[in-house]
């Protein structure tokens, strides 16, 4: 089978056996997959990875023990935890210090032919959700678990600042959640789509107000992002940092002690609230996909997502 | 009268009027005060200040409106609030945006024989309290913040980074609340201090253990403090970040958010709950005091205060 391979910040596809299906585990057929910005991260170098990345899919279950997972289409949830530590216990295997992560730490990703994850792992679709809508739900999740690490009250406003693909889907989230978002980015193709799920889009290259904002979601994926939230928060208000930016990132802790603000990192989600916003057809992530390449150019398909303006790439 | 003056870094003493008293205000006698890091801090340059400092005081009622407070010793909320806006009406005029700051922003402050300050601002002192312990009920209160801010359970272990004042007072507010509190620090002598309220006192030195501590108050008073509280907390875990260090700061945000952390800037708090702390002697803060000088001398204090190894100096 064919599977993508990375090395030394080179994409390459590789012929290599269809992976034997540990006990417990679903081997699965991929159908669709997208390439996110930790997958460009990777390709970067920041983690040391080697291997077959890919996180984001839809799959076939070809081979499984649960009868009920047979031939089902499913997505899956990214971290292998232990299931015995008291993260695990807690739900909260997204923490497990034992964890292998698909695609991203100690389990092949999804960027092949066929995959294998916990059956526990996995979430069986509804026939009605198309796959190109289905692909989005791990980054879907990520948006949703703000909603599960602060208590935003309904209505409020929230501004969103950042424009990519995490930010449209923090934006759609929100706004699909019950709150007033304001979103703030540089790109007016972008932003329409995020208009169409509610969300009031400030103009292009808008500079947002000071101090004006009790919650602000950071997911401009920069240092400067942060700097930003921390200027735009109002005193004891809230920001919520999805962007994983690397290396120390230069902060004004000052202001941010003085005005006695909140920040919170944020990072993967619980796969149930997003699968429920997709099926509902709450989120226009359909308008996301810039570009689809088949599993062979993958190399060709991470040079375009790495492109600027480019929004989801899918490899099929 | 005397009053300090502070202008270019330059600490001196002046004979001036003594100051008017403004309706609703109160003329108040300078028992005792005491010379905090903020004062250092202004004398360097970090806020353009020029005039009288000081915020931490005892003192005695000479002149007001109220007679319930006349020839009362008092100490004094040093946040002049406007008393109208939506922060003053959520009882948060520590953040009202109209507001002066005793000794600190357009409020000429404690380090003089007489001042003045609104009578909502005062708390009259129980005649058992003595003036040296009083004269904490500011940094104290900011202290008892952490708790106004984030609930911890009842026997949660938390690590306190940093030995110097806000760090001894923060460890003994918190063990005095019930929690179980490790303490960082340096300074044997200091860390002593703490231990006699019941803190957990860490040798002198000690790394403290990386992911280890699902609490953790910053008290360092240095950048390094913070990189340090990252690397200490636990995924989820919470940083209270107590101690204001000027201009930017390096941060490793990744493992922020990666592993979710909460961090949470903390300034001023209530003075109730302080002075219930001090009244019922649960401080060991009198053994916090190095040295004391006539405000003639306010110079040699303020050096003095500047000293490695020093704690409170008091003005008297």
């Amino acid at each position: 089978m064919l599977a993508v391979h990375l090395e030394n910040g080179r994409i390459g596809v590789r012929e290599v056996p269809v992976p034997a299906r540990p006990p417990g585990h679903a081997l699965i057929r991929l159908l669709v997959a997208g390439i996110c910005n930790t997958d460009l991260e990777l390709q970067r170098g920041y983690y040391g990875f080697s291997g077959t990345p890919g996180h984001e899919f839809v799959g076939e279950v070809v081979e499984c023990d649960d009868p009920r997972l047979a031939g089902r289409r499913v997505v899956g949830e990214i971290n292998l935890a232990c299931g015995a530590c008291d993260w695990c216990r807690r739900d909260l295997g997204r923490h497990c210090p034992h964890r292998t992560v698909l695609g991203i730490a100690g389990h092949p990703g999804a960027f092949r032919e066929y995959l294998t994850l916990p059956e526990r792992n996995l979430f069986v679709l509804d026939d009605a959700l198309p796959d190109d809508r289905a692909v989005f739900t791990e980054p879907v999740a990520a948006a949703c678990e703000i909603l599960d690490q602060v208590v935003i009250p309904r209505g409020a406003e929230v501004a969103v600042l950042g424009d990519g693909k995490l930010g449209l889907l923090v934006a759609q989230v929100l706004a699909a959640s019950g709150l007033a978002v304001r979103q703030f980015g540089r790109h007016p193709e972008k932003l329409r789509i995020a208009a169409l799920a509610g969300v009031t889009v400030e103009p292009p290259g808008t500079d947002p107000p000071a101090a004006a904002f009790d919650w602000v979601v950071e997911a401009t994926g920069s240092a400067a992002g942060l700097a930003q939230a921390i200027r735009m928060v109002r005193s004891r208000g809230t920001i919520v940092m999805k962007s994983t930016v690397h290396g120390d990132v230069g902060v004004d802790m000052a202001r941010a002690i003085v005005n006695e603000i909140t920040l919170i990192g944020s990072r993967c989600g619980r796969f149930a609230p997003a699968l429920d916003l997709l099926q509902r057809g709450a989120l226009h992530v359909e308008q996301m996909i810039s570009a689809r390449f088949p599993l062979a150019q993958a190399a060709r398909a991470f040079e375009r997502a790495a492109e600027k303006g480019v929004l989801k790439v899918l490899l099929a």
